[in-house]
């Protein structure tokens, strides 16, 4: 497991380092994904990712904690929950982004398994999240997602 | 420590998760970061990382291996190496500037450690990476960094 950095890494007063205390764990990242992708249950996330139940519910208190995702009930009995992106969730779309769209550069050699197209237009998002067709800044909520050439059926997107 | 992630991670075919495997160690990107600020040498890292002997090596060498990090000889006797960004290195720049401005938004509540303008102009950067006074799409070599007010003397930038 891998656990707190020594103290000289508190100490470095760095945002970097801050916001790699939040995210830096890969299972943390592919949650982040995850939702990012329409995944909101436990059973989907644990079953998408393949992680142990145990890893995955401290992972999603950990970033219910950290005001990330939102924990909201949505049926009574039983007692069922779902976890959604906050306002401070969503604001880490540019990072998921960035990875994505390095992961597609260097580790993709069938084609990016994802394409973020622009809803309106249709065009590709460049690496600054604009429109490659119509040179638009694209937000997440105009954002589609759809299989690409390196997909494999495992990598399902879930409709919103 | 943190190993490798089980097998069901592997299968993922997912272009975040494969980027995740090269920076998802996060010393792993805080060296990067270091070496965008300019570090070079191996000595250099471990000061200003605070980080064990043995595992800056394990990470550098990582780093050499995937092609993100170059090692090159800059002294003959005795022989002395730095390490330097390769382009597969320097195309991490948006994730590193993304995970920047997420920390700075919500993990700087003295401001934000190191301010990155453009140096043509001195405009901020935005979240796109784009001059927020000219309007200029931002480079990694037009980047200027510069102390900010949340700086501590360990932020030492070091001049390019």
């Amino acid at each position: 497991m891998d656990g707190m950095l020594p103290n000289t890494y508190e100490g470095q007063n760095c945002s970097i380092a801050r916001a790699l205390e939040l995210v830096g764990e890969r299972w943390t990242l592919l949650i982040l994904r995850e939702a990012f992708l329409g995944v909101r249950r436990f059973d989907r996330f644990q079953s998408r990712l393949g992680i142990a139940r145990n890893v995955l519910r401290d992972r999603l208190g950990r970033l219910v904690e950290e005001g990330v995702l939102e924990r909201r009930q949505y049926q009574e009995r039983p007692a069922r929950y779902e976890y959604r992106l906050t306002e401070k969730g969503r604001d880490l779309w540019p990072t998921v982004m960035a990875l994505a769209h390095y992961g597609d550069r260097y580790y993709a050699p069938e084609g990016p398994p994802r394409i973020f197209t622009h809803r309106a237009c249709g065009g590709e998002l460049d690496d600054r999240r604009r429109c490659t067709r119509c040179g638009a800044d694209v937000g997440l909520r105009e954002v589609e997602i759809a299989a690409g050439p390196g997909a494999i059926a495992a990598d399902e997107i879930i409709p919103a």
